[in-house]
C-alpha cells in the first residue's frame, strides 16, 4: 500500500491527499511532527528517506518521492481516472501554472522552516513573522485571482471536476487563514474552495480530520 | 514566433532559455529589467501579461504562460525532440522532485523581491541578505548532491542526455557563485554543470550573453 509521510497543518502534505483522495487511491499516513522533538524531519531514519527532510514523502514500494507536484504528477500516471490534469498542452499550462504560483511562490516562504529562521536567525517575533508570510500569500493569491477572474466562470479552478490548481489553492486558502489574512480580497478562489469543500475528497484531507491532528478537549 | 520575456540574470528565465536552445525552437527575447525604473516589470502594460509582476513568460500566439516549470512542461508538448523529461513513471518523478527542489525551495527565496523585502522591511543589509541566500541554497543543493550521488553515475543529472533536471541545476548552480557559496561540496552537480557546459544550447543561455547583459567596458 502507498504510504505518505505528512503533518496534519502541512499545506503541502494536504495537497497531496487531496490528491489521492479523488484518485480513489488506499494509503497509509505516516505522521511527521514538524515541531516536536525539536523536529522529527531532522531524525536520521527520516533524513535516509528524504535529505530535505521536509513533508510530504510518497513511499511506492521501492519509490520514494518528496515534492508534493512531482507526487501529484506521478499520482497522475499510477491512477490516470479521474484525470486531475487536462491534456491539452495550453489548458495543461494554465493549470502548472496556477499550481507554481503556490507552490513555489507562496508556500515555500511561508513553510515551518522559513519562520523557524525568522525567529532564530532574523529575531523577527511572531507578529512579524505572521506580517511576512500575509506579504507573500497575497501577492501569490491576487495574481491567481486575476487570472482565474478572467476566465469563463466554472465550477473549480479550470473546468467543472477538480483538479491539481484545487490541490493546491484549498490548502494555501487554509494557510491563509491561519496567518490572518482578509480572504474578502479573492472572492474568486473562496467560491472555488467552497464548491472543493462539497467534495468528501476535500473533506477528508483536511488537517483537523487527520490522525496527528491534536484532539479538542 | 515565441517571444521570452526575459531578464539576463533571472535563474528562472536561464531555465528556459537552456530548454528553447535544447528543443531547437526559434524565439525572440524581450528584456525586463528587474531593477531598472524601480523594476520595469510592474510596468502596467507587463502587468496586464503577467499579474505575477515576474519573469519568465512565454508568448505563444494568444497564448502567456508564466512560471517556469509550466512552460518546461508546455515545450515539451510543443517539440517532443528531444525529450527533456523521460516518459517512465518513476523516473520521472526523480526527475520532478529535483527539479522542484530547485524550483520551489531554492530560487523563491533568494529572487530579487525576496531580497528587496529582506533589504527595505526586514533591515537586512548586503552582507546579511547573502548570508540568507546561501542557507537556503545550500540546503536545497545539500539534498540534491545526496539524490544524484545515490544514483547510478551518468553524464547528466538523469541520463546521458540533458533534460529539465539539468536545466533547472545550471541556472542555480550559476546563483549559487554569484552569492559567494563554495561549490566544492557540491562535487557531484558541477560535474554535470560542466558536462552541460560543453553543449551550445547551454553556452548561449549564459547570463552574460543575454541581449541585455551588461557590456563589459
Amino acid at each position: 500500500m502507498l504510504k505518505l509521510y505528512s503533518f496534519w497543518r502541512s499545506s503541502s502534505a494536504y495537497r497531496v491527499r487531496i490528491a489521492l483522495n479523488l484518485k480513489g487511491l488506499d494509503y497509509l499516513i505516516e505522521p511527521v511532527h514538524l515541531m516536536h522533538e525539536g523536529g522529527q524531519q531532522f531524525r536520521r531514519e527520516y533524513r535516509s528517506l528524504n535529505p530535505q527532510a521536509m513533508v510530504p514523502l510518497l513511499i511506492d514500494g521501492e519509490l520514494r518521492i518528496s515534492q508534493s507536484l512531482a507526487i501529484l504528477d506521478y499520482l497522475e500516471a499510477l491512477a490516470p481516472q479521474p484525470p486531475l490534469l487536462p491534456a491539452q498542452a495550453a489548458l495543461r499550462a494554465q493549470v502548472l501554472e496556477a499550481c507554481l504560483t503556490i507552490v513555489s511562490d507562496v508556500q515555500p516562504l511561508q513553510n515551518a522552516r522559513v519562520l523557524r529562521h525568522l525567529r532564530d536567525e532574523l529575531a523577527q517575533d511572531d507578529e512579524r513573522q505572521r506580517a511576512w508570510v500575509r506579504h507573500w500569500v497575497r501577492l501569490g493569491l491576487d495574481a491567481l485571482e486575476t487570472r482565474l477572474q478572467a476566465r469563463p466562470q466554472s465550477r473549480f479552478s479550470f473546468g467543472d471536476s477538480p483538479g491539481f490548481a484545487d490541490c493546491c489553492l484549498v490548502p494555501q486558502l487554509y494557510s491563509a487563514r491561519r496567518f490572518g489574512c482578509e480572504l474578502t480580497r479573492w472572492p474568486r478562489l473562496t467560491e472555488i474552495e467552497s464548491a472543493c469543500q462539497t467534495l468528501p475528497a476535500f473533506v477528508h484531507a483536511q488537517p483537523s480530520h487527520q490522525p496527528d491532528a491534536p484532539k479538542l478537549a
